[in-house]
């Protein structure tokens, strides 16, 4: 999976070929038509060796109106590329506010003026804290749509250990953060025997997989963190037990800027970056299955 | 605290006028403008018994790019009725995308074209779950903004039981939570004694309000749920025992929607519960401080 969480400081040169700067206008404008461009370029170089692209939408909220106006096109360029998109906003919120954030994320809004589209995205990250109820709306609206909804269990980060790990009657809590994923997603299994409610389980701490895939057999696990955060992919396999498609390894700064490593063309070192991260995890999938 | 939750679906009737609907038109510029009349006299209304707005990012991101060009045109507005705006996304990220999260609320994004600023909140809140280095980039910029952040520590809603209250070591985890909100703030108090760093605490769970301000003696609480979700304003004097302002008081529903009770002009019967809800937070406050 591709993320795409563009630095307008970092973009590749060829997003800023053509927009002519004016020192009068808003800036977040030409920013946002890079940001756009770049993405476009990040998909068109790199996208053939993924199944979808995961957008930061931090990275887009920031640069206010025309930056979501760019995460939208930058959906609609990665779906024409045969893409799926996943919105990693790791929204979370009491029942009503969370059903806006589904609409915002897979569904539409009702309006005396016609129905609002939203980002129509087909997975999002959802954060668990505000627990079950919290997460009835984002699960009900993905099942609906026909989309995913990947649940934090156990964030790629260092700091993920200070709430995470704390003992929560003889278990980490983000083991009974995954028994509550595993809850919720049993009524949303389809054919495959995956559910519709999947885990973000940092790629960072390898060693929990086997553990985290007992408690969530069901569960597709986005595996954050490979590459600029440390994690390997090889040491993934427990992932994709249940299913070759059960784990999704996510990595983002070390295809879009490979070519500060591997020199050369950031679109050809992108695509050679892409290109052996997915003969990794096909790896890692076929090596679990025997 | 103005809470600002604009539903499309039950806007008040001045909002829509003069909007002439296209039909063919994209819906989402309609009710964008919809929503920012609506919140312009909800502000105008019920704005002088509040010392600030809290808009729910939700319901303006559901609007997509016109939405967060609303979202932003409420808080100038909000701030040039002289409230404070407090931005309620309850974002939380690794680090990396903290940081992005914190340029689009209090800071600004550099780039080529130049600098992009972000909504310019006054504050923000925050989900901890992600730990202390998720936190750092926002509390830093809030520091350096001189906004504020509240952190989730317990929240109104009742599915908050399912994880805010297991047993973490002899506690339930929301105390632990305080504890982790009280550390992140100690480097942060200002000459009143209060720190940038705040809680949101439910109102709806009084009974907890002291214990959660033994923890966090110098947290301003937010206390969202009152009105609405059941919470009453009476019973929140603990909040307050630090100083007069310790204690913030947020309700949306039970004023922008004052008329379906009380009946008669929307904004006549928001101004008189807005009203109602100021004297019975400073009866708490006052009663506090004996």
């Amino acid at each position: 999976m591709l993320g795409l969480d563009p630095d307008p400081a970092a973009l590749w040169p060829v997003a800023s070929e053509g927009i002519a700067s004016d020192a009068d206008a808003d800036p977040a404008l030409d920013v946002a038509e890079a940001v756009r461009a770049h993405c476009g370029a990040v998909i068109d170089a790199a996208g053939g060796a993924c199944v979808a692209v995961k957008p930061q939408l931090a990275c887009f909220e920031r640069l206010g109106a025309p930056g979501w106006a760019a995460l939208a096109a930058v959906g609609d360029h990665a779906r024409a590329a045969g893409l799926l998109v996943l919105a990693d906003g790791k929204r979370g919120d009491v029942p009503v506010t969370a059903a806006a954030y589904a609409q915002a994320l897979v569904g539409s809004t009702p309006s005396p003026f016609g129905e609002v589209k939203g980002l129509g995205a087909d997975a999002f990250t959802a954060n668990p804290l505000l627990g079950r109820d919290s997460l009835e709306p984002l699960i009900g609206a993905a099942a609906e749509a026909g989309a995913g909804c990947f649940l934090l269990v156990n964030t790629s980060n260092p700091g993920a250990a200070d709430l995470q790990d704390i003992d929560a009657g003889g278990a980490p809590l983000h083991e009974r953060v995954a028994a509550l994923a595993n809850e919720v997603g049993a009524a949303h299994v389809g054919e495959c025997g995956l559910s519709l409610v999947g885990a973000v389980v940092g790629a960072t701490r390898p060693e929990r997989l086997a553990r985290l895939r007992e408690l969530m057999p069901r569960a597709i696990f986005l595996m954050p963190g490979v590459g600029a955060q440390g994690g390997s992919a090889s040491a993934l396999t427990p992932a994709f037990s249940p299913h070759p498609a059960a784990g999704l390894i996510a990595a983002s700064r070390s295809i879009v800027g490979a070519h500060a490593e591997r020199g050369g063309d950031p679109a050809a070192a992108a695509a050679a970056a892409a290109e052996e991260l997915r003969a990794l995890a096909w790896k890692s999938s076929a090596e679990q299955r025997g």
